[in-house]
């Protein structure tokens, strides 16, 4: 086993974290131009919408984002100046609501999305090899710890 | 085309998502339990002790991160607290140089990197499918702005 990655090895890691930075960017960016959202307000209001019918618990909310409990904390405060979600104490905890202009923003930004993954991911990938590319992500994403949702 | 990603495409995204995070989160972790390197420590000392043979304009280790200079400088101003870099004003900016404590690091840091990325990304690919996924990876980091190094 050598010391350092080799030159087909580092070329194979370096191509990793370049695509999974630039799709991030691309989407994120598409999807912020058009609606004002970032990519974490996203994942925020389709999980409130979506997951919660417009209504979850703060704590769910973070541990389906895979965030602290203190930095989801934050990042909310900013949504509620913005008016797109609301918080209201509950029994043992905070529930987080959608707003309606919460809602609007969602409902734009969710075809916007879509046709961002597409455009960034799914069309760049040959149709025959969808399918390995499938079972090698299943393989390296196993034990995650976060719930994608957005 | 549908407004919503169905479900074989919403399963690709998802695990897409899943597996850069996890992958990046894996390694990540290995290094920073081993030597107290943060991912970006090891990134700017790679990139000062190996691109800039231990010193490098600071511009310049911006750009090759991919980082917002107000960013990249708070966090060597960080890293300079732990005398892992030191920096100095040159002819037209700042120079960043990499102390004995920071060479003494990355050293430490090489071949623990080496390790978690084959054990969490190359060991994880059957050898059959590596040639498939690294033309892949190469059309969908095309265009990306960011210079990998470490």
């Amino acid at each position: 086993m050598e010391d350092r990655l080799n030159d087909a090895e580092m070329e194979l890691w370096h191509l990793w974290k370049q695509a999974a930075e630039a799709i991030r960017a691309r989407v994120a960016d598409d999807v912020s131009a058009a609606t004002g959202l970032s990519d974490p307000d996203f994942g925020v209001l389709t999980r409130v919408a979506e997951l919660g019918h417009g209504l979850l618990r703060q704590n769910e909310l973070a541990s389906s984002m895979g965030w602290h409990r203190s930095r989801l904390s934050h990042h909310l405060t900013r949504m509620e100046q913005r008016a797109l979600v609301t918080r209201r104490p509950t029994e043992g905890g905070v529930e987080v609501l959608i707003t309606d202009q919460g809602r609007a923003a969602v409902a734009k930004a969710r075809p916007l999305h879509a046709a961002a993954v597409r455009r960034h991911l799914l069309d760049q990938v040959p149709r025959e090899s969808l399918s390995a590319l499938r079972d090698v992500l299943a393989r390296l994403a196993s034990r995650s710890r976060a719930t994608p949702f957005d």
